[in-house]
């Protein structure tokens, strides 16, 4: 019943609609950590800069997050700036300062190297396969975004290659697969990996999917009806992590995996409506059950 | 148990990734009978021109569609010239040749004109309008396209501002209130008209979804899935026809408004299978019923 997630940990700075922030906690593991921190106690497998302050480190601690293998390495903090300005649905890269995060090896304790599941959020694919070269976990889960597809797609196949649940979004999809039918698409990237078990799909406001190997393994849900999203950031990051840590002390089996895109949806509808990981950081499982209730009344035949 | 649907009865020619066919039958009305006929006997209220031949308006009786209201004038058919070329989710208009619909007043006979409901499908909002003062029917439904946004917005208003039941896609919704949140946008759209009771929103490959006036009426379901898209033309259509000819002899309340959406989007997940109407066209109930069971299982939480 545990959970490793390796990627980013993060600065954003963030230009939406609704406004603007300057370098606030952001990150990829950050986000999933957090949200799987509902259910479980996840650990971080990151790296920070001299830059990065204690408080924000113990922002996480005080989710339960185990963050002993995040490294303080010499150096600034990566450092992602982004805009929604032109789309409210897809993320534009201003700027990115690399910082630590250029040449970060993750680096398992012996718990961590045996967790349950790995999940390998967005993040360069040389660092997701050095991750998986040390882990021992039986399952493997992946998420990934535009910029790894274009510039170290072969790398990233190699991490598909290893994993059992994919992460992906119904852009990303498209420009790995080479489609322009959703549901083609992602039968295409099952039938050429057969390491992959089940790949979800999340389509940010028109919600989600996920497909099993099995001709009737597919579900699909609606997104939660919001009137204002302030920040799409980090949506995807708490859809698998929320996915993940619900199913952490879970057997893997279609029902679960369900209700597991359910709390995903649910836990990255919480995630949007502010800032950063403003909202998210204050969500508690009693807000993610009520809820989860409102969206199945929405989704209820 | 009656259904008048005022719309166009045209001839296509159409581009799509999967081929191109020339001068084929379209036109909303036609669409969105054929879907509906499904369940019931509707009505067409048109214009056809000389050039429209009598085994095209075959095709429609054999249907048990009523096409006594389907006016056949000097000049020809409306012709629609469209590509999804660019985009499989969004057509392109390449030329327009409106003939005898350009000047195109529906006329009713009087059972017609006391169905129980209207459907006004894609059309002018001035003969869209022309429909409503001729009409007894309680219960008027419409739709529109970009086009008319774009250029007859003001009388668009009025047609919107007469009915109870709005069919609107994604895009034309983000148009018509300038918003980006399609939450919001519908929520504006009922609070902006009062007479808008139900509204409908098309998705595409993405579902779709129904609002209505009361805050927990909402329900949002995803599309059928489908491998291979081979011609969009017609799916706004007859998922609306399909939704409208389910509630006929039905009372109008919220689980069968429910379920109307289901029948809406199972029918249009037939018609995009194959080129214009090829494929609704040899439809029955009994694969809508079996469409419909495979769809709930896929959406059943």
């Amino acid at each position: 019943m545990s959970l490793s997630i390796v990627g980013s940990v993060a600065f954003d700075t963030l230009f939406t609609p609704e406004g603007t922030r300057e370098k606030i906690l952001g990150g990829s593991a950050v986000y999933s950590a957090i949200a799987a921190s509902n259910f479980m106690s996840p650990a971080i497998i990151g790296v920070v800069g001299k830059d990065f302050h204690d408080e924000k480190l113990a922002i996480l601690s005080k989710r339960n997050i185990n963050i002993e293998d995040i490294q303080i390495a010499e150096g600034n903090t990566f450092h992602w700036t982004g805009s929604y300005l032109e789309d409210i649905n897809s993320a534009k890269t201003i700027n990115t300062e690399v910082g630590v995060l250029g040449s970060f090896k993750p680096r398992f304790s012996d718990t961590n190297a045996k967790s349950k599941i790995l999940f390998l959020a967005n993040n360069d694919p040389e660092a997701q396969m050095e991750a998986i070269r040390q882990s021992q976990s039986k399952l493997i889960a992946m998420d990934t975004m535009n910029l790894w597809i274009n510039i170290k797609k072969e790398q990233l196949m190699e991490v598909v290659a290893a994993s059992q649940i994919v992460f992906i979004n119904d852009e990303e999809l498209k420009m790995l697969t080479g489609g322009y039918n959703l549901i083609s698409a992602a039968k295409n990237l099952m039938k050429l990996v057969s390491s992959v078990k089940y790949l979800v799909l999340k389509k940010g406001e028109h919600g989600s999917a996920i497909f099993g190997r099995d001709e009737r393994e597919y579900f699909t849900i609606g997104a939660y009806p919001l009137d204002v999203v302030k920040d799409p950031t980090g949506a995807g990051d708490s859809f698998a992590g929320s996915f993940l840590g619900y199913l952490a002390d879970k057997e893997i089996c279609w029902e679960n995996l369900k209700e597991a895109l359910i709390m995903g949806a649910v836990t990255s509808s919480f995630t949007v409506q502010e800032f950063g990981p403003d909202k998210l950081l204050g969500v508690t499982i009693y807000d993610i059950e009520q809820r989860k209730e409102q969206l199945k009344k929405y989704l209820a035949l």
